[in-house]
């Protein structure tokens, strides 16, 4: 029996394995090997207008994991620090309060954003240990930038070098993403199971740039229907 | 039968349980628990004097790991990206030619050092899986700061930001127990197999801030006698 700390490792060695070239066939594929049919997963944090709780149904997971990637990170992987497991009938818990979600972004610098908070994941207690249910509370995140560009900066550069490039380690194509499903997902899956998350209109990651945009602002500029999100 | 690459993931996790309190015997337990009673480990690497070969017999690498964090290390794991095995009669070997062992300091300033390189462990082929040898040839490193901490520079920042605190993320510390130990071993060894290696002169840390000064005189600067390392 795998410790369920050694399942994240292997997730973390499969994302290693994604290329340019990964198309939904090798999301649904990694979906399908870590997830269970029922699986949610569910993101907590706090943006300028507030908290925020956002929940993606099995369907749209292998593509909230895409949507990471769409936004100019280049590597994704977990880091536990003394994650605790606790067994049960049929499932296993882990929950690490030290979860750190590391991307690494290439643009416009090279740029790795630590995302910390507390991560509770439960697992199916049997053989292939899929996830049940994947709780990501965000704290805090920080943005790390190599020593060498400081010296090398001009005027303006100062400004450039210190604006963040994602929100709560965040990107604003996987913010969107997460609007926007969690939008479709309340108006959508209660009619019909059966919808192709492939269809589903996604906004253009450009509506997501206002910072200080009051939350009915934000959702009044999600573009639900005239410029579908491309995942090319 | 368990991988390679998940004992390094398990040396991951002994090291975060390091603390301030862990001691001489805590580290011999570690390096007990991970290397065989026969093990070296060597790393290789350019200063700018020119190529460094190091080699640690197995008394001494509980302190050369012990070292890092005297040189002010906080948190230190390995990265492997796409590792090969390969099998052999007693040993299984791991090669990485996309590894990185990622460093955290506190002081001056909180910075992540990446030293990146290839890793080839040969291990003990039972189920143990002790490693008989380890040997990091370093590539290069990058040493990462908070962008939050460009924007608060003030006059002479630039300077101080801009240095780096490692030499092919090595600390001071760490790169003249090297020197050292190898010194010491080439001299010792052959006389005296059991020499408490916690006896062993060692050079303060200041030593080696001179970044130009040749080989010749580094060794001429180090002090094998009036002033013992003090691990405390």
């Amino acid at each position: 029996m795998l410790q369920p700390d050694y399942k994240i490792f292997e997730m973390n060695k499969r994302l290693q394995q994604r290329t340019d070239d990964s198309d939904n066939l090798w999301w649904d594929a990694f979906a399908n090997e870590f997830f269970d049919d029922e699986a949610q997963l569910t993101l907590t944090f706090c943006l300028e207008d507030g908290p925020k709780r956002y929940t993606v149904g099995r369907t749209l997971i292998p593509r909230f994991f895409r949507s990471i990637f769409e936004g100019g990170v280049t590597e994704l992987h977990w880091e536990l620090r003394h994650a605790k497991d606790s067994f049960h009938q049929n499932t296993v818990s882990l929950d690490c309060d030290q979860a750190t979600m590391v991307t690494q972004h290439g643009k416009p610098m090279f740029t790795k954003v630590y995302t910390e908070g507390r991560l509770i994941v439960e697992f199916n207690f049997d053989d292939l240990l899929r996830i049940r249910s994947w709780h990501f509370a965000i704290r805090n995140h920080r943005e790390l930038i190599p020593r060498s560009v400081i010296a090398m900066q001009e005027p303006g550069m100062v400004e450039t070098l210190s604006k963040n490039i994602t929100r709560q380690g965040l990107t604003a194509t996987t913010l969107n993403y997460l609007r926007v499903s969690n939008e479709v997902s309340s108006r959508i899956e209660p009619l019909s199971e059966g919808v192709d998350p492939d269809t589903l209109p996604l906004p253009g990651a450009q509506t997501l740039t206002g910072q200080n945009m009051s939350q009915q602002q934000q959702m009044d500029n999600l573009d639900f229907g005239s410029e579908p999100f491309q995942f090319q």
